[in-house]
């Protein structure tokens, strides 16, 4: 089973590929998805950029999941997170247009599995992920550790038993689509009939 | 000159298509955009059907550019912020994929350009954008008519030379893309040598 993490970013989106079997994970490929400064291209490029690398990442190795971590919505940085989300939603897309479903994980819940501390610093999370892989040195940037310990959140949650499959909640909704103003406006006037 | 303008939001999300020839704009299209609700559906899912959605809308009028309001960060509503930033961060990729350049206005700026009052309520706009285009009713719901304004905003931006083109700041950037975990370590190699 082979699973991809991101830790979503604007700057950095961190990425860590893992093939999970029989409760191993070994580490198939990790790195960043570096995008060009805001001053240099607009977000509408840089968010294209980053749903084309991620559409690549996607095509290469094959995951059959996509875990996330969840945008943390600290007050002192409203405007961070809200960028944070755009790159958050742009990588959804890509996944989902590859057919692939997404978990979400929050932060809390991400560190507790890998370190067994749920407010663990980011150090410890590298640390954790070195030891797993058995790599000869700390991961870095943060945001590949990252990225690898949301990927391991998943594998761990299986051992555990602990991954209620969000993916399956899928069920068919109301009517969803396009609605001109025609028609939004027939069904004002039969509304008001 | 074809402008789409688009308020985004995860439940609704209106766009309003509109004609803009010498100073004189006309309606071509206007509506919304439905996802269904987020207990039927996973973010994932419903990011996957606005971005078909846009593209689709994209396609189908061939805007040569797109306008879309600002996410305002409210501090008392980070976490819709920040899912208002998923879907707005899909919309611009759907444009960017299209070929399709993206303008962003904040809200203030939006509502000074069609109503002269830049803290102008819903109602207020509705009832601009109404007059405008010499609507039979009041546009709704609202988000139609704050999609018409946005596009609205580029139009009278023209005629008062106030539109600087974001678009034209694009410059080449720094090297970006895709970094792996190796050569993430022999650039810390390098650097450590």
């Amino acid at each position: 089973m082979r699973i991809l993490g991101i830790d979503p970013g604007l700057n950095i989106t961190g990425y860590g590929v893992i093939d999970a079997v029989g409760g191993v994970s070994t580490l198939c490929e990790a790195g960043v998805i570096r995008l060009p400064p805001s001053k240099a291209r607009d977000l509408a490029e840089r968010l294209g950029l980053l749903f084309d690398e991620v559409s690549l990442l996607v095509r290469e190795f094959s995951p059959c999941l996509l875990c996330l971590e969840e945008v943390y919505s600290h007050a002192l940085y409203p405007r961070t997170a809200i960028l944070m989300g755009h790159a958050r939603g742009v990588i959804c897309v890509a996944a989902r247009q590859a057919g692939i479903p997404v978990l979400s994980y929050s932060a809390k819940r991400i560190k507790q599995s890998v370190t067994g501390n749920g407010n663990a610093s980011k150090i410890q999370v590298q640390r954790a992920v070195r030891q797993v892989f058995s790599l000869e040195r700390t991961p870095h940037p943060p945001d590949v550790a990252d990225a690898l310990a949301a990927a391991l959140c998943y594998v761990n949650g299986l051992k555990d038993g602990m991954n209620h499959d969000q993916t399956s909640a899928l069920r068919p909704g109301r009517r969803s689509g396009r609605i001109s103003l025609a028609q939004l406006n027939q069904i004002l006037l039969r509304r008001n009939a």
